[in-house]
């Protein structure tokens, strides 16, 4: 059994190669990456990491090195779940959320990659292998683009393989969000899966006049139409919209997803695993949708959940976006067919560069 | 209209007279002190505070630092409700919760204490005074005390001038809680309001076995008999323990409390004004709570809101207890007859001993 012997944390921030925008975060120039990795008693090594979109991210790290590692030295790196529990209810008062489930999720990836990698096996098939080509989507941040634009990052996309594309709405007016889903449809044709995200911007009867607006593009989903606070909104813009809808980028725990699950408030759970609590409670959360008859999406670090979602039944698109990351690591993601592969190498497969990430030092 | 100009914030470590213990925490040796000062563009100056039970501390000082003065540098300080909304969605990302909320709501307390200090009156006034003598009952941190210790504790709690008492609950077997609480009812004598806490130790049966068993003593209410995230369990104990039920320090947002109250699983409501998002949404939840004609009772920082409570028709029992932290502030608490008086001081009145203060940096 291996014990915990060492913890390392790092905070950079990574800038982006176009700043994006979208309807509730404004203007995002850089993301903030928060980099754990743990070595047992025996020096092998496991890497996890989480990201912010610009905030945060200090608080997090902080976090990681002043009161996880008192925590968790010593103990039997293999048990996961009493590893979880006990950062859990030790960051409890004044965690629950925000930073603290943040810094968990990053120190439960980098137990699950070590787990995998002692065990000599890539990280989907230790949870549990069903399929290592992933439906996949490029998630484009792009509310602010003209429809010129927006059409040419299309193709951008539809060339590198993709074949499924989300779009941002939430402009100040409906009409102009209308105007740019008819594009988008009218430009990828009958059947394309097209998605569209909200981040959070409308009242919930906006949100059900928007997708009414919308039905007569088929959308798979539409995506955050309100604050995740709302739950029973999300339930009446089921309802009443006709459209499904994904949720769940900011929930930050198994017991959040339950009550959107049990409240018939989400058609597609959107869990990310670097702010949800980590492999342990996305992979929860995606049995739990399962249980249900829901099918469970993704967002964000895809390297990693592309590994989580080859080993759901009941998965759906994993979100493509790498905002800047993939510069840093060894592998980037490939895409089969407009599938994203599982890669085969023992643990999730990332490595960093780690001399590239060091002169990122905010 | 006076301008934010300066914002000074410190982290300290307040060692406690004697090691506390509940059923949840283990035992806490130290409380954390996370401190804001604001001063505007005239000179005037306002003061907030959050804490916490030992860990998240740091990371919270880290985004009152880096983050917060940024969101609000120039800002208009009487504008409390768009700083907060500014401050939320700025944090909203690794946010929504944790470390993010107890900063927040160190703000927002300092803007508010600024708001009164300008204006000459004391906060509860400004809030809406309704009456300054606030019901009061002591807190204990008392589960691993024996019966005798326990019982002496509770003599030097009436030897202050309370009027009403708080005991923890949630030992390994629950013949030992029920022997404690018996003696407490015994020694207090019939009608002394006496709360029990049990600090989330219970599943849901265990809560309602429990309840039942202390339907005898009559206890003013339950508290936090399981995890925060529940709903739906606090409301079966509601309906089938007998017994009212407190809850809402593990809280984070006027949203969460909503569910409950909504949701018939709370008969007290009871926000931290320095976790739940500061005075603006202390008094939100106050006033839904009434809206529910609930009565809404408090956690910690009883020197802040003993002004909250004394501004609200439907408040109940301030929750008293120091935490060490008496000793670092010049006008502590004053009871007169089992109540606790808001002071007339303008603003909260509470002036930090800045030099005693000093010698605790970590």
């Amino acid at each position: 059994m291996p014990r915990i012997a060492n913890i390392e944390s790092a905070l950079y921030r990574i800038p982006l190669p176009v700043t994006l925008s979208d309807s509730t975060h404004g203007e995002i120039a850089a993301f903030e990456l928060i980099t754990c990795r743990i070595r047992d008693a025996d020096g092998a090594e496991g890497t996890g990491y989480t990201y912010t979109v610009g905030r945060n991210g200090g608080a997090t790290a902080d976090i990681l090195k002043r009161e996880i590692p008192p925590l968790v030295d010593g103990r039997e790196a293999d048990d996961t779940e009493a590893v979880w529990h006990h950062v859990w209810w030790g960051l409890h008062y004044g965690g629950r959320g925000g930073p603290a489930v943040l810094a968990l999720s990053a120190l439960d990836i980098a137990l699950w990659d070590l787990k995998a990698r002692r065990a000599k096996l890539p990280l989907y098939r230790l949870l549990g292998g069903f399929d290592a080509h992933v439906p996949c989507y490029a998630g484009g941040i792009d509310l602010d683009l003209s429809v010129e634009a927006l059409l040419k990052q299309t193709d951008g996309n539809l060339a590198k393989g993709f074949r499924a594309i989300k779009m941002k709405v939430g402009r100040p007016d409906l009409k102009s969000d209308v105007t740019r889903v008819r594009a988008m449809r009218d430009h990828l044709g009958e059947g394309f899966p097209l998605m569209a995200d909200a981040n959070m911007k409308w009242t919930v009867e906006e949100a059900i006049r928007a997708a009414r607006a919308f039905v007569p593009y088929d959308l798979t989903w539409l995506e955050e139409p309100i604050i995740p606070d709302d739950v029973a909104g999300h339930a009446r813009i089921m309802q009443a919209g006709g459209v499904p809808i994904a949720a769940g980028e900011n929930l930050r725990s198994l017991w959040e997803f339950k009550n959107y699950i049990v409240s018939g408030a989400v058609s597609y759970p959107e869990p990310d695993v670097t702010n949800c609590g980590g492999v342990s409670a996305f992979m929860k959360i995606a049995r739990l949708a399962e249980a249900f008859n829901l099918p469970v999406t993704s967002h964000g670090a895809h390297d990693i959940t592309v590994h989580l979602l080859a080993a759901c039944p009941n998965r759906s698109y994993l979100e493509a976006h790498g905002f800047g990351l993939d510069k840093y690591i060894e592998h980037p993601l490939v895409l089969d067919d407009g599938k994203a592969l599982a890669p085969g190498r023992p643990g999730h497969g990332i490595s960093f560069d780690w001399k590239g990430l060091a002169k990122l030092s905010p």
